[in-house]
């Protein structure tokens, strides 16, 4: 598998934008509301950030309230998804998602249970 | 700049190791003692996960008893990490090397304070 991209949970998507484009010369080039989010996609060459700011309650809003801005998950890029689930499942990793859902920018994803996988948030992706 | 590894604090370097090269197709590449770490890289095509278990204190022990292992860092590849340390310099992030430092696998690094970045803690790398 491949690296996807990494996802960070912020209170401040356009700021952190403006702040990776001009240092770091990774440029946004996907945006959407998606799940109660302002989620931007910015290019790393080969993978993305995904910056992930809640505009409602949710998921990475608690995670805000609880940690605070910062790395929230690990993508990892699969041709078969369904594939990849099978084999986490067999090694014995708990699932969050024991199905792929539709994620951000029309991607199949599902997400790994981090007690599992050395405290790392790791979600599958197929795009 | 582009995606060049992603950095792990762990307890279990070999563990972790077994688990990632079994479910997630990811060998390792590289193995080395360095700054009082087992350091390995398992190969994500585009980048590495670099797995950090202390052997002794240090910043790393200390990341582990604070927060549990998890993601560490995100570093991003730079053919040039000094202009790379003067463009963030100029962005107004404070810098927790100003200038490179020898890092594992023989690269060229330097790391930016989290408070100026998100709360992501960025490291610059130079092969």
């Amino acid at each position: 598998m491949r690296f996807d991209h990494a996802g960070i949970a912020t209170d401040d998507a356009e700021g952190l934008t403006e702040l990776f484009e001009t240092v770091f010369d990774v440029p946004l080039v996907h945006e959407e509301e998606f799940d109660g989010m302002d989620v931007r996609f910015l290019d790393l060459e080969s993978g993305y950030f995904e910056l992930l700011e809640p505009r409602e309650g949710g998921t990475i809003a608690r995670y805000l309230e609880r940690n605070g801005p910062g790395i929230h998950h690990l993508a990892l890029g699969t041709d078969d998804i369904e594939r990849a689930l099978a084999s986490a499942r067999e090694a014995g990793i708990d699932l969050i998602d024991e199905e792929p859902r539709g994620g951000a920018w029309e991607h199949e994803v599902a997400f790994l249970h981090p007690k599992s996988t050395g405290g790392v948030l790791i979600e599958f992706v197929e795009h």
